[in-house]
């Protein structure tokens, strides 16, 4: 399904070369400020274009349709499309019938049939990641006024002389997304099914091209004797408990404890290289280290869950 | 919340030291054979007492309530139960107050406040498994009728004399557990939100103690160049189509290729261990590598994830 | 499927004559007094057995097995299971094969083929109903905390002369069950597909015999003029606003207004009776009025619904 | 929230004076022949502007953006916007700070504080039931593919005498509408929760200015006696089952029996009319009797409803 959240949800909808791509956020609280520059800034991070990232020039004017009067959100949806304006279907023509390895085309060949858009992937384009920057700043939006004190901060794990030595060599490379989330209260997340790193980590997966998640310690702790990543609680100065490391990352129990939620998503190289194209085709235009762009993307991610668990957990407070 | 999954589904309930644990199946079709043996077996591989497990005997006799008539599932929901008999709650007496590191027992008692069970975890015990193990069965029972070539295999990797060695220094050990799934069609798994590898990483996160997620090539992709991980498509003799490799672990733009699904659980040490307790309490009794039980654990989530998406996918085809 | 609510939700299972029937309540905020006793009122005010009602003995002891903590619910799920004792599955066997008339017996016939539990209606069985009586009584424990001003009220519209009457014909009658919620604050109900009463209509028909559900001047409003219905707002001495007449039935725009909601509930004739049963087969044991005994089946699915929206207005609330 | 259905589903945003409303619609099987006839005529039936209408001109051109390719749906979400171009604020400007009665102007304030939009009834005004129009028309879509013998049908139970009487004396009228939905196999719908006229009564209450709801003999079975009132089986020549008599409605135990399923909706009169705006304000432009528009709309929801309903039966199949 094209819907992401409980509470706070983003639904969207769109081809890469459809006439526009969009979403509508639900569940947005009334009376919070529409900030312009954020969003503005969060789009401009994602956005291809840098040398390091794809030539493809995407224009992404988001246009607000519902939601916001004079400045505030309503309460009300907000529904928004971005035109598709730098659409070439001719580069992709050629590929009808060829299925690009470690692409979507066949998986969609077989669910869909022979009705799946072939064009740039369609809905499995990496542009689909626009809308989840788009819901994630007003997620922050939200959040800056519930949890003035919480900080979404993402980092790429791969050095650009990686990533421009690929691009020279017409290959890619892949790369891990480092996210550190601070001033989260203690107590956000459910029990059992709904931890709340069991949703970070459904959202990070979900994101085009990751292939790992891990949280705290990760897949280090899986050779960890139990002895070595003891988190010791102690009060601090002003009452508070903390932990002394944080080995958890933040959550033990899949609820937050008042440490910083650290988590790493590892994505995989850029599947399209010249090689992989029959005789003649032309490739579509991609970037060396699809992990790169994905850094806003993870952030917004974390926006959207962290506030719809917040939201989930503001429910059944006495 | 207590409940996972969409069409097919369990919602369970239960602390360790209450009166009973136990669940809800539900969306289970119609004329599926019980096979009680199959149940049994999978309950057999969870339950603790090996010596390389804990010391708690728990008697996981299943009590099933509803949903079953002569033998065959009738469409209706399966409610089942289970005792909890090895109840000793002076075990925990002591630890009241005390907030075991790396347990849920501080962020229960900030979301819940006093009213948190403390006894033995409550719900946050590795005991709430038993129910997954129950569901899982029976979704494994569904799929034996829908899907007669699917398998599910998970094994542990991590040594038993590691494990060993860590339950003589009363210490604990890590472990992860690699889980093959062959036998999938292809095309089960959503696009975007809720692509196949996003929903098992949401069911494998949710277990306790699971701190990171991976398929295919995983975390080794971040690292890796495009060139170097390409899963070349062929046609096979029977005009199916397979790739040479899978570094993609079958699934492709969150749907199934066919090719075999593998993914990979890191589970943390078992926390507790003596020194962490206050002096004159007295220890939980716990598993020195808490992986080695969860193979059946992760097998039971993958089942009722499989099962649930091959319904989604049933439900929209024409 | 087998769970209603959303943040506040029952799911729930049993066959009439299997070993029991049972729930999982979900959402239940911790910290809320278990009040035994407003449970077994309603509990016996649901119970079969009156003069005007069915012979069955059901001994519907409630056994609680998770959730609840020295007196106080934790957060946790509540799990419950009422055990069936009074089980005749001879009464029914006679009718195999046979589809009883305005039963539910042809359609799960067709829809779960040869594998449907027939004995006493299996799953239709109105004895679910003792599972929504359960679980509405947690909601009235968790809204006497949250609210403490509402009433939830709700009276049979038939009379008892008539009821004896039919009953003493071999006959049945319907009724119907008219519901006055007092003390709900204004804003509850979310707009479009959230409405409250769209939720309340749900919840209502989705009671075993539910033909038809109204709220305010209902089906009347359908021939009036809206110059007759018009409910000014005034503004009461404390400031308050409030609406001179309620027509509106305490709802507008799907979102409570403050007024006392009103709404009504028809319900069928019981359909059992002597003439449709093939010759020699015994029938089942039925009430004269089935309305009778949904009155707190209504009263409970109301507190139920009402405590989720209350709920879900929370949880995006600045 | 502002999504409806489980599998198929609609999500929609817009106030009536913002740039634009839209939606969603998710769940769309690939492969269905976009008929661009069925949603130009059913937009068309809703549009105002008859005789016996709203003078507002609304130019509801529907502007598919997604989900389509070749006239054929792909399976991927179809999102649409529908321009709003006959917007005139300034007839709502001088209503700000005054609650119309039997508006959801004063409910809207209170659940959304100062940061509403109160053009027009903004989120409320029955300008949001186009998006449920074009769903209803997808849905109708997927229908014709895969129910071909079905058919949905709603009339409106208003004279238009009376209709026309209202609108010369400034006032207006109630009406109920009736629909029949035939060709609809046995064994849709779901016991329980899932009943489906549940699920049709929410469907039908969440449309605006709904009231009431009954299938079946309805609310007249509330009066009814047993022996009254039964629907009794016969083998037809072919061998299928029907009944005589339909008081049942087409459902029994919350699941089709093959019969026509017929349900009325009851709508209240419009609530705008020049006696109850204060001195100087200009009224908006309204319908004499809201029931009028709503056939089109009634209709689209049962299509939604019984489209989703029949997707969630085929999921569970053998």
């Amino acid at each position: 399904m094209n819907t992401f959240g409980h509470l706070f949800r983003l639904t969207d909808f769109g081809e890469s070369h459809g006439p526009a791509i969009g979403g509508i956020i639900d569940g947005m609280p009334a009376g919070i400020v529409f900030d312009e520059g954020l969003l503005a800034d969060d789009m401009k991070r994602r956005r291809p274009g840098g040398h390091a990232a794809s030539p493809r020039q995407e224009d992404d004017d988001v246009e607000i349709l519902s939601g916001i009067y004079k400045g505030f959100t309503t309460g009300a949806p907000i529904g928004f499309i971005i035109r598709n304006r730098d659409v070439r279907p001719d580069d992709y023509a050629s590929l009808r019938g060829h299925y690009r390895p470690n692409h979507a085309d066949y998986t969609y060949a077989v669910k869909y049939g022979r009705f799946n858009d072939p064009r740039g992937g369609g809905r499995s384009s990496a542009r689909q990641t626009a809308c989840r920057v788009v819901a994630g700043a007003f997620a922050k939006m939200a959040l800056n006024k519930l949890l003035p004190a919480l900080q979404i901060k993402a980092g790429l794990e791969q050095s650009l002389e990686n990533i421009l030595d690929a691009r020279e060599k017409g290959d890619s490379i892949g790369g891990s997304v480092a996210c550190l989330v601070s001033g989260l209260p203690a107590g956000i997340g459910e029990p059992v099914y709904g931890k709340l790193h069991a949703r970070l980590a459904e959202a990070m997966m979900s994101i085009n091209a990751a292939h790992g998640f891990e949280y705290g310690d990760g897949f280090a702790l899986a050779s960890a004797k139990g002895s070595e990543v003891i988190d010791e609680f102690f009060k601090t100065a002003d009452g508070s408990i903390q932990t002394h490391t944080n080995h958890s990352g933040g959550i033990q129990g899949g609820i937050s404890n008042g440490m910083p939620i650290n988590f790493r998503v590892a994505f995989k190289p850029t599947p399209t290289f010249p090689s992989s194209i029959p005789q003649g085709a032309k490739p579509g235009r991609h970037d060396p280290c699809v992990a790169l762009r994905a850094v806003p993307v993870v952030e917004a991610m974390a926006a959207i869950t962290i506030l719809d668990c917040f939201m989930e957990a503001r429910a059944r407070a006495l």
